[in-house]
């Protein structure tokens, strides 16, 4: 068979398995996989380097607009070139549902800003932020046979935040069409209550975001997720848990027979609610939610990767700058923290940190680090064509020097923002070469491919709801 | 001393002792424990009898409106008549604050149903179901002043359940002023979801009322409560606990530290969701709320007792009538399990009950009693002169023969509704002669004292709370 | 009735009642409580002052032999009388079988050091180190008949511990007689396994104590011995808990339907192994088993005083000299921290520790402090007529000036060991008076009671091992 | 490249990924995978079928003396042979040192035993029973550098069991080299005083061997088997386990972030102690420890394969005649369940039941089928080059035809006992071909492969231990 490209001598690594084999490449999918495969119009040499699937960032937000006026610091381009730079080939930002408008309609904005815009490939999540009757009878059941076969929900932020019964109406949707349910669990009320008292109280810098969102707050919630999965009885998606608690909530529900993912972020392993702290308003720099906890939950949630808790490891890539005025922080913003935009960029860094701290430092395999980086995402989304180096596979594939040192310093970073919270970490292993359905988008570090070459992705079921669907 | 009235020889409880001696009161109240103790105007021999301090229902609710213009089956005569002919001196009905409503308003129009046609003391809950802000800000703590301490708030039911933000507030005004919450813990969201799908499902049956509101609805709410209490940093009383998990939820709690009192009551020891199924809407009978569950759960709740979890045994006294079609089941509630009314009678079987299947057959001691059903409740109420034998408390005395054999059967019992969901079951040990407040009020089964011999009683702080408030 | 002594004035405070009244006395019993009582040969007046049941120490070492000729600090006439001063009025030391030995002859040696010499009651637990089956089925059967009716068997020390089938039988004979079992819970094999490792590294110093005897070495033991006492059937005491993970062992358990009773000492509130860390050696003063821990198990340890997990807090008062070279210390001692002897002095503080850390600063009310060191003790432990302020008990009191502030120091103690572990923490609350058997020992913080006022007490059994026994 | 032997169009299934391609073999290895590979001496059509990786068995028991000169029912050749027909391509079975005897001496006779007999590569665990220090310090790591990676430690069989303080060594000496302990978790001592008590009832049958067997005494040395794990700090296999009460300890010391690897078995899905009930000791053919328990306990086991807790699906056959003399049951076991031999066949089944109860009724994926029964065996246990359809693999494949329908009988089957426990359950899904290292042993369910064809596999470390390795 003749192949368009061949990877040779280097080391695979999939979810299941590392050894060395040359991949084989036509049409932009994998086609062999063996030693000494034939001739290819284009090889590339990855003796001592490894060869792994792309990265799949299934939490990404990208141009997504996020109240006040505030601009969010990526558009498609930026936001995949920057995942691209960090060893991803496919990225899963949301489509936000407006009040009062429809999901068709938001999608097609989305798709609008996306189209000819990225490197890597994209797909869409749908958050439903309205759930009329129309939306969850109609539309959903349609969007999910189109190919948007997931849904978010979230338990916190005004005019975003579902109430109970609006949670279980789309996992009833969910339930009757296959989809699956992502939640952000954090409880609303709690939080604004909390919010009242640091106000009340004048205690208003940016240390005050972690504090008035508690472990407690995301516990609740978290339980409440699963209970409301539970009475429906579909599977749900616990998005970026941060503490032991939470992922304490998880395992009793599974102990109990549920079906629950569980994701984490770089976040919650490298920073602490000490970060919030910086002088001057720095400490905005690291106000996402839920918000980064202490070592404590740190290690907490590194076991939670060890044991393989966790299922996904995201970057919740939510990207504002710092100085703009119409970036992260407007004058607004300065006055309390409880304008402080939330979420912070780390689409780029996602993969070399969890390769550095996780693998080079011996805490997880090379196996389990492809699978929460890709392969996972890929079965938990229904992306049937992605996630592994396997025969059949799209050709999504980041070459890896394990052995690179770096320091991650924002300037090096490709994305929209005007800093990183992950300034100054240094790694050992760095994507070198990072190719995507066949054509190779980055090397050595420079970049060599097309806006464009991203293509919008539909995705099949989730093998999770598929199994629970009635 | 002189004395008004001795109790001679009998064997006296307390939540803590066990020991022969004579009771002396004067004033109403209790003065000498003694051997050997002089004269008085009157003297009751109870040789071979238990001594025990008068049973305080915590938990009963009478001539409350349930809406769709319902009426309870018990107003204060009826209602605190079957308490003291149960061996209780005290109990603790609800004031249900009506929408729009002021709690001064509807207190009003509770005690004069209760000014004098109450055979045992009373002091009232208030139910909060419209927390605006002059009620929280003013109302409430002016309420706890005059002794009304504690507040109820439900999770559950259409019109009455306030959402987390109101729930948060009521808690912060408990923090405030010292006063207890007590919450009523399922889910109304996942309950209208069941209760939807079962309806469309045309499964209508009174065993659909157990179906729709499953353990995890419980769980859920309790987790709930629990985190909401820990936000605001209060004690919270979690009433009618009906199962292990959601105790287990408060276990959990109590391991972080939390203050967190747990209730249980006789249907969820006696009866199953199997007695939901009786024929042409006998199951009726059995709706209440959380309903009676299964043979594992009740022993999760005998283990709860046995060993400690549970510091209130109430009956959740709530009777309406079976057959009056003014009563329990209106026409309406005939086409469906939903339009049952919520609640069954049973303050005058609480105590022959627990002492039934707990003393006498040896699965508590009689301290373990006392403390569950008179001790506990006083001090967690702020009911300071009730509770115990002991000096200076009011003479408020229950003398049982442990071994008396008794069915129980509805002909017998003193409640306005017209069944009884214990009929047939037989007990050993039943009270014998009641005292309030030093007035023998019934002796030897038969009614001696006089209709408004029963008081109201302004209540303390919860130690519970006092600890708590700031 | 002619009184020999009234208590005039103070406040009494039981395990479920705290209320003002005297407590009338005669032939060393408690006979009336009540406002006002009678005439009496004697009068104290306790106005302004607690009036407790006098302190119950189950869980005190004196006169033991410890190996290697090791003389233990205290025999019962040093040992009570410091216990006397600390506010007790009955303690249970042990009664250490010998390899090959008998109880029956074990015991007569006690007794002989005991009789004449004692300012407290005493009563004796068996420690059984040579379960041979005569032991078992004759000795210990007939032993129980005549009132010593608890054993302690050991999990850890050389020589004295058993095995598992050792335990298994012991508590079958447990179950036989109605016995009750108290363990120590540390896995002897695995600190020796530890030991050799700290040994063949050359740390000796006392931390190493600390070190090789870690959480994981109890909660294993812990685990082991609910289990065993699972599979005989017999509730269990947990003696000297020390940390949270024990102390979940013991949760989980009583989640099981077990009885199990847990009990901690103040060593693991006021100390952590860091005090071993002492220069010189000094940290030997502070070497018990199982060690101190650290301020997070200091706290899991008060929660559950807090919450009711335990039942029991006791001394395990067990005394060894620093500096003479017949005492703690021997040579051989200083040359690793293997040698060192285990055991501490405590009986003096451990009164006032609880009260000043517990009842003062909040974190516990003064019935459950009472029920802690007094009531539970007895009714644990079978003594029926001890343990409360009521009518019928023995006239055991301790009159306590909540207000005293005190700072500890080893020179003002009573006992026989030459330092105190707690020296130097400032207390607030003593108890000034101390009453046994209705003679007044201590009075105004002097000795006004002669040796040999305290008799040997014979106990019933436990109420827990009685309901369990066959 | 020139093959020996082409699968073509089969389905293959990973522990990572399914995918259609054709499976390449060259020397006994697996050289490509890709779409239309070339000529091969030999092709293999394999439309409409799944190409899985060959099973590996790793606790089997074959030609292993159990004492009272019972013989076990399999030889290597009819255990191989059976293994094979199952599906399987590799077994580890275990070499049992006799007291006194020498590691090396006893391997001896093993490979004597299984040269040029076997029908599937095999590999050796070694249970150490009798851990002197020459075993541990010279024999064992000399062993393990040769390929012998993993022991095996009893709690429970008079004879076998080591205590505490010998397991404690060696899992020093699996800390020192690397190797891998392996647990078999019951409590001896507990199971013994229940055989006594059993026995003095007269309670001889074979259901007795449940009821002395309980699930606390499993859950006690589980918890036991992981703490002394964690002191040493090593890995640690937990075999066999048969109820959630064993895997909620495994799951909580994962909570602590311990390895531990669990394992379970077909008999603890599929069959329950009333199967013991047999008439006429037909119960008997039901006896392996630990025993069935109940449909409670079959649900959890299935929850944790489903949510992953579980690594490991293994038979632990260990196979004794039923009927002859010699064999299952010698005269003195019909006298008592305690002479009973303990051991199933199930070498066989494992496969068809796992694939049949759990992939085609949905309960698990392909994947985790594959990771349960062989990947994850490899990984574990060090077989590098098996477990897989990888390139660079040992070419040892099974070739499924999904949608087969079979009842298992034993006439059907090839092993050397004479019944089987699973005799009559119907079954979907069976492996039509196996082929090791490159030869087709099976085809169409005939043998057509040579006995001496399965060699003798040395392993590498486990990758668990070599990272807790020293």
């Amino acid at each position: 068979m003749s192949l368009d490209l061949v990877i040779r001598g280097g080391t695979i690594a999939t979810a299941s398995d590392v050894f060395r084999a040359d991949v084989g490449i036509r049409d932009g999918r994998i086609v062999q996989i063996g030693e000494g495969l034939g001739q290819a119009s284009q090889v590339i040499d990855a003796t001592g380097r490894l060869v792994l699937p792309g990265g799949i960032d299934s939490h990404v937000h990208i141009a997504q607009p996020s109240g006040d006026g505030i601009r969010m610091a990526d558009d498609f381009e930026s936001g995949t070139r920057s995942a691209l730079f960090g060893g991803n080939t496919t990225v899963l930002p949301f489509c936000l549902q407006g009040k009062g408008q429809s999901l068709r309609d938001a999608l097609r904005g989305y798709h609008a800003l996306a189209t000819g815009n990225c490197y890597t490939d994209v797909s869409f999540h749908l958050i439903v932020s309205d759930p009329t009757p129309s939306v969850l009878g109609q539309e959903l059941p349609a969007l999910v046979m189109d190919g948007y076969t997931s849904f978010k929900v979230f338990m916190t932020y005004e005019g975003l935040r579902l109430n109970d019964a609006e949670i279980l109406a789309t996992m009833d949707t969910a339930r009757r069409t296959g989809a699956l349910v992502m939640v952000h669990c954090e409880n609303e009320d709690a939080i604004r209550y909390l919010i009242g008292r640091h106000e009340a109280q004048g205690d208003v810098g940016p240390r005050a975001h972690a504090t008035t969102r508690p472990v407690a707050a995301e516990r609740e919630a978290t339980h409440r997720a699963v209970s409301l999965a539970e009475i429906v009885d579909v599977p749900v998606v616990i998005v970026h848990v941060s503490n032991g608690a939470a992922l304490g909530e998880i395992r009793a529900a599974r102990g109990r027979g549920r079906k629950v993912v569980a994701e984490t972020c770089p976040q919650y392993l490298m920073l602490t609610a000490a970060d919030l702290d910086g002088m001057d308003w720095e400490g905005a720099k690291f106000v996402c939610s839920p918000p980064p906890r202490n070592a404590a939950e740190q290690e907490a949630c590194w076991t939670g990767l060890e044991q393989g808790d966790f299922d996904l490891f995201s970057s919740d890539h939510c990207p504002f700058r710092y100085d703009d005025p119409a970036g992260k922080l407007n004058p607004k913003g300065r006055t309390s923290f409880a304008h402080v935009p939330n979420g912070i960029p780390g689409v780029e860094t996602r993969l070399p940190i969890l390769f550095s701290e996780g693998v080079s430092k011996g805490r997880i395999g090379l196996s389990r680090f492809v699978a929460l980086t890709a392969t996972n995402h890929a079965r938990i989304y229904g992306l049937e064509k992605k996630g592994s180096i396997a025969v059949g596979m799209d050709a999504d594939i980041a070459i890896w020097d394990a052995g690179a040192k770096r320091t991650i310093a924002h300037a090096d970073l490709h994305d929209g923002a005007d800093y990183s919270p992950y300034e100054g970490i240094e790694v050992t292993g760095w994507p070198e070469t990072v190719i995507v359905g066949g054509r190779v988008m980055v090397r050595g570090g420079e970049l060599v491919g097309a806006k464009g070459t991203g293509r919008y992705v539909p995705r099949a079921l989730s093998s999770l709801a598929r199994q629970a669907a009635v």
